[in-house]
This record gives C-alpha cells, sequence and structure tokens, in this order.
C-alpha cells in the first residue's frame, strides 16, 4: 500500500488541472460593464503588482537562506526549502489570479443570475486556491519523499527544508499582506467614513481601491500561504516522526501522504456537491461541502489504515485532529458571531467607547479557554492513541481536506470585493444586497477559517516541536534546568515583540495612507462632488511600498530568533524557547482573532438596525471598536500562526547543528 | 551565626514599634479644618468598612482552607496558613490606618507649611505599611522556623502554609480592592468627567469619595498585601530549598531569614535618611532612599555570608537580584514615564481613540520584552552561581529591602489622596499644586513600583517552582510529555481566563457605579450647582459590595485549579501548569501594568498642555485611553502576579497528596 505514494504527484497534478478547469470556467463568465471592468482591472494590477515586487524582494532573502542551508546544513535541504519557497509564491500567486478574476464576476452573476450564481462564482474562485494549495503541497512532499527517501537520494530529515521554505514564504506573505489590508482599510476608514462622512466603499474615496487589493493579499494571498504551510509543516512533521519507528517505519512515514491524497480527492467531491445544493441556505451549503469532504476522508482513510495493519489507535488520532479542527471553528463562531457575546459586547458601546474596548477585550481573554482546551484534549488522547505520531497525524487530520476548507476561507474575500465592486459601480440595492449577504457569510467563514487556522497552526506546531526534540535526540527537556525556563520565558517574550512590530507598522503604514488620502480630498477639485478623479494608484503604491518595507524586521527577527537561541543556550534551551512561543503565540493568536471579530461583528450588529443603528453614538463608539480590532484580527494575530510554526520549524532544521 | 535566628521576633518587633511611633507622630498633627476632617472620615470609614467586609468573607474562607489543610495535609501546615493569612491581613490594616490618617494632614501640612513637609508626612504615612509588611513577615516566618525547624516541632515543608495563607489573602485583596478601586474611578470619570463636565476629585460627583476609598484599599492594602506576599513566598521557597542542601543546610536555610532582618535595619535607615534630604527634589529623595538601603543591606550581607562561609557566589546572586528589581523598575519607568513611548503615544491622539489603542496596544506588548529578558538573565546567572537556590536567593535581594520599597509604592496613594482632599475642601491652587507635585511623582513610584511587584512575583515564581520540584521529587519535567505539554497550555489559558474575569468584573460593578451617579445627579436637587449634597455612602456601599462580590470566582478558580489539575495531571502535569502560568502571567502583568501606565500619562501629557491641551479631541481620545488602561493597570494586570504566585504555593503545599 506505501507504493500508493508513487502515484502522489499524479494525483497532485489531475487537481492542478480540476484548479485550471474552474479558472476557465470562470474567466469565461462575463465581468460587466465597463466600469466594472476598470474596478476590477485595478484591483487585480494592484495585487499583482504587490506580488510581484514581494517575490522580488523573498527571492533575495530565499537565496541567502538557501545558500546558508547549502553551506551548514546540506545541499539535500537546501534544495527542498528552495521548492518548498517557489510551491509557496506559486499556490499564492494561482489563487490571486482566480480571486482577481472571480470578484467582478460574482457582482456580474449576482445582478444578472441571483444568489446561487453568485454563491457559485465565488466559492468556484476560492476552489482554485484552495485546490492549488492541496495540489502543490501533496506534488511538493511526495516528490521529494520519492526522492530523497523511497530512491534514498537524500534523507527524511532533508524533507524539512520543504516545510522551512513554505513557512519562509508564509511569514513575510502574513505579515506584508497583512500591513497591506490593514493600513489601507484603517487609512480609508479614518478619513473616508470619520472624517469626512462617506459611506465604505465610496468611489470618491482615494483609499478603496488599495483596501480591495488589501483583501486579496492579505486575506487571500497571506491566508494561503499560512494554511499551506500547517498542511506541508504537519504532515512533514509526521514523516519525521513515523521514520523512527522502527520496523513499520515505512507504513508510518507514507500514512500521512495517502491521507493527503485522499483528502484531496474528498475536496474535489465536496466542491463538485456544492452544484447539486442549489436553492440551499448559502451558510449551510459552504457547511456542508467541509462535512462531506471530512466524511469522505475519514472513512477512507480508515479502509487505508486497516490495510496497512497500522491499527485503529492511529486513525482514531486522525480523526481526534479533524473533530478538534471543526469544535474550533465552532467556539470561534459562538465569540464572534451574532450570538450572546457579541451582542453583550455591541451593549457597552452605551457608555462609550471605552467600556467597549475593555469589554472586547475582556471577552478575548475569555475566548482563549475553550480552543486551549479543545487542543490540550486533542493532544492528550492523540498522544495516548499511538504517543507523538499520534499528535502529528491529529494535525495531519485537521489539515487532510485543506482543499475544501481553503476554498471556504478563501470564498470570504471574493465575496467581500464582489460587495467592493457592486458599491463603487453602482450597480444598486438589489445587487448590493445580495453581495451583502455573501459577505456577511463570508465574515463568519472567515472567523471560523482563523479559529481553524491557530488550531492546526497550534497542532502542527506541536508535532514540529516532537519531531525537533527527536532530532536533536533528546529524551527530555526538562523545566526544572535553568536554561530551558529562560528559553520558555524568551520564547514567551518574542510573540509579543513580533505581534508589537506588526501593530506598530499597521499604524506606521495607516498614518501614510491618512495623510495621502487627506492630501487628494484637499487638493484634487471636485472630488467630495464626483466630478473630480481619486488618484487610486498612488494610495496603492504606498500600502504596497509601506508593507513590504515594514514586513522586513519582524520577518528577520523570526528567522534569526531560534537560531541564535539554539547556539547559545543549546538544544534544550531551543526547546524551551519553541515551548514558550508556542504556548503564548496560540494566546495572542486567539485572543486578537476573537477580540477583532467580535469588534467587527458588534459594529455590523449596531449597523443592522440596533441600539441606535447607523450615526448614532454607539455606532461612532463601535467604529473605534472595529477600527482597534482591525490590526488585532488581520495582521498581529495572524502572524502568530506562522511565527509558531517557523521557529519550530526552523529548529527542525538546524538540528544537526546542536547535536 | 545561624542562631541569630532566633533574634528575628524581636527585630520585628521592634519594627512594628517603629511604626507605631511613625504612626504616633503622624496623628499628632493638624488635620486641618473641618470641612477636610469631614472629608478625611469619610475616606477612613469608607475604606475600614470594606476591610472589616472583605475580611469577614475571608474568614470564612480562612476557616475551610484550614480544615481543609488539617485533614489532608497536616496541623502544622494548617497553623502556618492561619497565621499566614492573619498577618497579612493586620499589615493591611495597619497601614490602611497609617493611610487614612496621613492623607488629610498631607493636605494640611501642604497648606501650611509647603512641600517638604508634605512629602515628609506622605512617606512617613507610607512607611506605617512598609514596616508592617517588614515586621510582620520577619516575626511570622522566624517564629515558625523557630518552632518547627530549631525546635523541631513540625517539618520546614509546614512553613510553607506560612506562604500560602499570605497568598490566598493577597489573592482576594489584590482582586476585591482592584475592583474596588476601578469601579469607582471608571464610574465616576464616565458621568463626572465625560457626561457633566466637571473636574476629577469636584466635590459635586458623588462617586468621588469612592474613588479616593479606592485608591486605599486597591492601591495600599492591595498592593500591601501582593508585596508581602511575594517577601514571605521568596524566603520561604530559599528556607525549603536550603534545606535539601547537606551538611550545610543550617547556613542556608537561615542565610534568607539574616537577610531580611538586615533589610529591615536597612529600610529603618533608609526611612530615616529622608529626613536628612530636606531641601532635595522629592523624586531624588524617595529614589535616594532606596538607594540607601539597598546598599547597606548588601554590604552587611556580604559580611554575614563570608563569615557564615556560604561563599561569595551564593552574595552575587543575593545582589543580582538587588539589581535586576532595580532594572525591572527602570525599564518600567521609561515606558510609562514621560519619555519618549509615552510622547509619540500622545501623538497618535491626533488620528483619534482608536490608533491611540493600538499604539499604546503595541508599546505595551514591546514593553514586555526588556523585563522578561532582565528576569531570564538574573535567573540563568543566579543559577549558574548558586543551583536553585541562587533563584531563591535573588528573589529574596529583590525583596529584603521590602520596608522601604512598600514605604515608596505606599507614598503614592496618600498623595493622590491628600490631592482629591485638597481639591473637594478647596484649599486652593497654591496647595493643590504641592499636592498635584507630589501625586505626579507618585504615579512614577507607582508605575516602578508595579515593575518591581511584578519583577519579585516573577522570581518568587520561579523560586516556587524550583521548591516545587523538590518537593514531589521530580529530578526533571519533561517537556516532551504530553501531559507536561497539557499543562503548560491549561496554566497559559488560566491566567488569560482570570484576567478575563476581573475586567468583567470591573465593567459590571462600574455599571452600577454610572448608573447610581447618574440617578443622583437627575434625582438630588441642586447637585450640579453645589446646593445639594451627593449621597457619596451609596456610592462607597455600591463599590463595596459589587467588588467583594466579584472577587469570589476568580479567587476560588484560582485556590482550586492547581489542586485539581494535580489530581488529574500528576506532579509533571501541574508543573507544566505552573509553568504555562508563569510565563504567561508575567508577560500580561507587564502589558497590562505599562499599557495602563502609558495610556495614564499621556493623557497627562496632553493635560500638561501639550497637543491641544484639555478639552481638545486629542485630550478627549486620551481619556478613552486612560479608561481603558484603568482595569489593565490596577485590577487584571496586578491580580497575575498574585495568581502565578498563589497556584506555586498551593502546589507546594499539596505535593505531599501528588507524591
Amino acid at each position: 500500500m506505501s507504493y500508493l505514494v508513487v502515484l502522489a504527484p499524479i494525483f497532485g497534478a489531475a487537481g492542478l488541472y480540476f484548479a485550471y478547469m474552474l479558472y476557465s470556467t470562470i474567466v469565461k463568465q462575463s465581468d460587466g460593464n465597463e466600469k466594472m471592468q476598470e474596478i476590477a482591472e485595478m484591483i487585480h494590477d494592484g495585487a499583482m503588482v504587490f506580488l510581484k515586487r514581494e517575490y522580488m524582494i523573498l527571492s533575495v532573502f530565499v537565496a541567502i537562506v538557501s545558500l546558508l542551508l547549502l553551506s551548514f546544513i546540506s545541499g539535500y535541504t537546501a534544495l527542498a526549502f528552495l521548492f518548498g519557497a517557489i510551491c509557496s509564491m506559486l499556490a499564492g500567486f494561482i489563487g490571486m489570479k482566480g480571486a482577481t478574476r472571480a470578484n467582478v464576476r460574482t457582482s456580474e452573476a449576482a445582478k444578472e443570475h441571483g444568489e446561487d450564481a453568485a454563491l457559485q462564482t465565488a466559492f468556484s474562485g476560492g476552489a482554485i486556491m484552495g485546490m492549488s494549495v492541496a495540489s502543490l503541497g501533496l506534488i511538493g512532499i511526495s516528490a521529494f519523499y520519492i526522492a530523497y527517501v523511497m530512491m534514498g537520494a537524500g534523507a527524511v530529515t532533508n524533507l524539512a527544508g520543504f516545510a522551512m521554505g513554505a513557512s519562509s514564504i508564509a511569514l513575510f506573505a502574513r505579515i506584508g499582506g497583512g500591513i497591506y489590508t490593514k493600513s489601507a482599510d484603517v487609512g480609508s476608514d479614518l478619513v473616508g467614513k470619520i472624517e469626512a462622512g462617506i459611506p465604505e466603499d465610496d468611489p470618491r474615496n482615494p483609499g478603496v481601491i488599495a483596501d480591495n487589493v488589501g483583501d486579496c493579499v492579505g486575506d487571500t494571498a497571506g491566508l494561503g500561504a499560512d494554511i499551506f504551510e500547517s498542511y506541508v509543516g504537519s504532515v512533514i512533521a509526521t514523516i519525521t516522526i513515523g521514520a523512527a519507528m522502527g520496523a513499520m517505519s515505512v507504513q508510518y512515514m507514507t500514512l500521512p501522504i495517502i491521507v493527503i491524497m485522499i483528502g484531496l480527492i474528498a475536496s474535489v467531491l465536496g466542491i463538485n456537491s456544492m452544484k447539486k445544493m442549489k436553492g440551499f441556505d448559502p451558510a449551510a451549503v459552504l457547511r456542508y461541502t467541509a462535512f462531506i469532504s471530512a466524511g469522505v476522508m475519514l472513512a477512507a482513510s480508515l479502509v487505508v489504515i486497516l490495510i496497512m495493519g497500522i491499527g485503529i489507535k492511529v486513525w482514531f488520532a486522525l480523526a481526534l485532529g479533524c473533530f478538534a479542527g471543526i469544535a474550533i471553528g465552532l467556539i470561534t463562531e459562538y465569540y464572534t458571531g451574532m450570538f450572546r457575546p457579541v451582542r453583550k459586547l455591541a451593549e457597552s458601546t452605551k457608555t462609550g467607547a471605552a467600556t467597549l474596548i475593555i469589554s472586547g477585550f475582556a471577552l478575548a481573554l475569555e475566548s482563549v479557554a475553550g480552543p486551549v482546551l479543545v487542543i490540550a484534549i486533542a493532544t492528550y488522547f492523540a498522544n495516548d492513541f499511538a504517543g507523538l505520531y499520534g499528535i502529528g497525524l491529529a494535525a495531519v487530520g485537521m489539515l487532510s481536506t485543506v482543499g475544501i476548507t481553503m476554498s471556504v476561507d478563501a470564498y470570504g474575500p471574493i465575496a467581500d470585493n464582489a460587495g467592493g465592486i457592486s458599491e463603487m459601480a453602482g450597480l444598486g440595492p438589489e445587487t448590493r444586497k445580495i453581495t451583502d449577504g455573501l459577505d456577511a457569510i463570508g465574515n463568519t467563514t472567515a472567523a471560523i477559517g482563523k479559529g481553524f487556522a491557530i488550531g492546526s497552526a497550534a497542532m502542527t506546531a506541536l508535532a514540529l516541536f516532537a519531531a525537533y526534540t527527536q532530532a536533536v535526540g533528546l529524551e527530555s527537556i526538562n523545566l526544572v534546568d535553568a536554561k530551558v525556563v529562560i528559553g520558555l520565558f524568551i520564547g514567551g517574550a518574542l510573540t509579543f515583540l513580533i505581534a508589537s512590530f506588526t501593530m506598530t507598522s499597521v499604524g506606521k503604514a495607516a498614518m501614510q495612507m491618512v495623510e495621502e488620502i487627506r492630501r487628494q480630498f484637499r487638493e484634487i477639485p471636485g472630488l467630495m462632488e464626483g466630478t473630480g478623479k481619486p488618484d487610486s494608484a498612488t494610495c496603492v503604491d504606498i500600502a504596497t511600498t509601506a508593507s513590504l518595507k515594514e514586513m522586513i524586521l519582524p520577518g528577520v527577527v523570526a528567522v534569526i530568533a531560534p537560531v541564535i537561541t539554539g547556539l547559545l543556550l543549546g538544544p534544550e534551551g531551543l526547546g524551551g524557547m519553541l515551548a514558550g512561543a508556542t504556548v503564548t503565540g496560540v494566546m495572542l493568536a486567539l485572543l486578537m482573532a476573537n477580540g477583532g471579530g467580535a469588534w467587527d461583528n458588534a459594529k455590523k450588529y449596531i449597523e443592522a438596525g440596533n441600539l441606535g443603528g447607523k450615526g448614532s453614538d454607539a455606532h461612532k463608539a463601535a467604529i473605534i471598536g472595529d477600527t482597534v480590532g482591525d490590526p488585532f484580527k488581520d495582521t498581529s494575530g495572524p502572524a502568530m500562526n506562522i511565527l509558531i510554526k517557523l521557529m519550530s520549524i526552523i529548529s527542525l532544521v538546524i538540528a544537526p547543528l546542536l547535536v
């Protein structure tokens, strides 16, 4: 059964072909009138320029790190690193192409054919990203596995290079994209909504194009790179752990690859099932597709595991991870959706912005407990079922149907963009109502997706941590050892520091954006009256330049920190640092994602007509809360996911230097 | 030399007598005119009623826990617990008496004799608390040491009961006091300053008496209990570690007691040196007194350590702790004082409250790194010099001159109260200027004191953690063990949960306060015009009832959590939990203390006339920031200090149940 792995690259290629089919179906659809085409082109161009400039900077980084790996670790690791980085960039590029083609066609579909067609278009656009991530990950992992392990050209430890490549790109993409999207968002809101008093996505606002580009580069490309990294990292960590499992090690090493092959097929089935559910409630459709894929994956995996003679307990660990992912998503939805916590939070606007911030922060602090408990329980039982391997496989279980979960996640920003295009092109209230509805669902899926991304990052980090301890040959990392304690503290401080850097960067970039938008309102004649034309390109350029500049410091700190700690404090101290960073990183990520989500929806709750509705004092307070939450949920919070994975994977790669 | 310990209770008694002398000197001073006396009486009564009701609730708790300890651990531990609790309550009571007598006399001294006299009075008031904490701690520890260890009536492990008693009271006092002070502060600010537009401490505001009582119960009694706990906890942890040190164990056990005996004398010298520095800058005077005490303590300890034949390396550890405490204080001052970070933060009000909150949060996240690095370095070298014992002794070094550091800390709220009384009694701008100046210094000493409290809590928690691992006989707490990892996550989630509970409680209590003050402004005729009399007593009662009710849940969770974790996950899992709670607790404490302090001073910076001064848009935004910061710095943040110490000490006490 293990030889099935040789088919994996073919499965991956088929997956990519499926993504291509989705893409060509979408571009055949009408992209609306000239005005819409013009707006869509500006968003598309802005996103592509950002990607191009980002990738140029990252090429330098990738080249330097490849050389370092070649010199200090091994050429095999360097090669895997290079391809990991390329696959991640490629997935981002394809996903972004799909998203920026699907957004305007979703608007047009909403206008011409109604909700079902619009949902279908937006979801297909997301599925392009979903399938690229799943397929490129599968191709990369399986190709290096075949070459290095099956054909013996390298060693199993060299595989970690691939995950490190993915991880490095992810960190920069997430941070850069996060700074871009929020500086554009905060900047255009502060001047447009608060100072000039014009609605969101108003075409007179010079920042709206940048804001829409930001949705693509942050929420699509950034999230895609994040999930791609978890996916690749969890599989490679599990292979590494499996390699040390004696007589059955081949079965244990190939199982995670076979599981993601199954996951890929299950995702295609899920995506196709969508068309069968016409007329259903859109939110339910999105949920069902994910459930169908998960069910197929679990059933088929059970059969495979039994045939391979690995034992049913390992399947329990896999299933546990799958359910834990769902549970964390649901808890996230409870705290950030229109339920009791958000409604209570909205009430606190009655006494102003200060109490809203305090209550929101309290909500965010509380929301950490549930997901952490789920992670703790999943870890405990996964370990009980199958040791460290179980922990790794639980992470794989969470991520194996990434094709569908990523599709649902990537759907959100497309729907958001479609709403923006409808508003800017003046498509009228009927169309706007459909896109608003799809966007609202997108907010929920985004919140769930964030919870899922954090949960999977935590499980992946734990799996990588386990793989690291094996790689450095440590039976024990002793918390009674002062070096480990110090490592723990330093790891904790690092996550806080990176969170601070990214948050400060948003502030700086947003300030530049504010000044530019203010300047345009002041200097361009007739802009407010709609007769002048805003200079959107300058805003796009400012966001691009600022975010790329700001992503470098936190990115470099994150890459260097484990190396320095490992060299100074030794492998145990580095182990302590990873544990400290993982525990504080997961907490901060949950805190920030849920706090930001809750403030966002508290504002939406008021805008829906509660507590005085739009324009009331409560609404003004809610806008402040939402603005505070923006960098929380879309920049600093998501950066935590990658940070903890990246530091673990770097530790795994440099393990040979430490022993 | 070790037999010097039998003199310790006598030293302690002499220290208490010194505190009594300070008290009688103060009460002999004039307490001003009738109006001032009336206000002071209301604050005094409010504070005493709060303490009485708090202690009644705590008596029930202490009785139950004593019985549980008697049944499951040992009668000796139960007895020590009982006395630890009583000493903590007594120190709080004496300190509060002193503070509420000194506040009005500080106003009067400022009015009649100028700055020097006012500083002297406020500082002497603080020194009453400082000397009570130092003396009662010394008496309690040494008495139980003589009885249990030297006379062999119990065992050295039973000493932990004393620290647990102190810790339990501290948790409730800190949380209850923190909720009280901030609900009163936020409540009266929201209605008074923002809605009614009257100044702070305006006598027409029904909430100002409660606000002033809050300064006493939160900043004086709460902080006193916190520091008392660190003091006692660090010494007992070090004794416990010293007990396992073989042939020299008697010397190692007695050294920390002798060091705090020296610290007590050094503190008296420091307090008395104050009088010699008439005409100096008040801020410098406060700093010098602390330096003099630290210098005396270090010099005398060096002699003692050499005579005892313990070796100079142990002294290095002691000195390291002392310097680390100062370093953390200075870093705190940098981030929260009128330096670059706060000025930059104030600038961010230009774009409104949202950017102020984001920038303040970024500042707070960043401010964690420095102190954590200091703690890490101190831990590393203390361990290098003298193993786990060195870590314990570093904590003792930080806390040995508690008599003077606590005096400086307790000075702040007295000066704050004096300002309030001067305003309410209408003592005129001259007096107000002096008390404002003293209050501003108090804000800085409070910020430094908070940093110091966190640093010492972290070191104490580490020392207790080390003592715990010895008590459960664990050579290693293995981070590769899934139970330890789960413990780590649960510990992390717990600190977030307690922070959430306390923050929510402030919100709830403040809301009740807001409604009551609004009701009074609405229903009492002539209140705004100054002809009606506010019903301050009802506000005091609301704050008292609400804070005492709200302190119970977080307190009980903190006490029960380690017991349940220990029983479910075993001693290793509990060790993981302590590590997780310590690392996240220290970070959250620093984050919240520094964030709150920075927002507070950003507001003060604007009120000093910068960026448009009082009444400007920048000022309005700054008030929102300050209000958000209030529960951060005075309720949830400080609760973290105690939480981590309390959970460690409970673990140490229940160790016999787990092995």
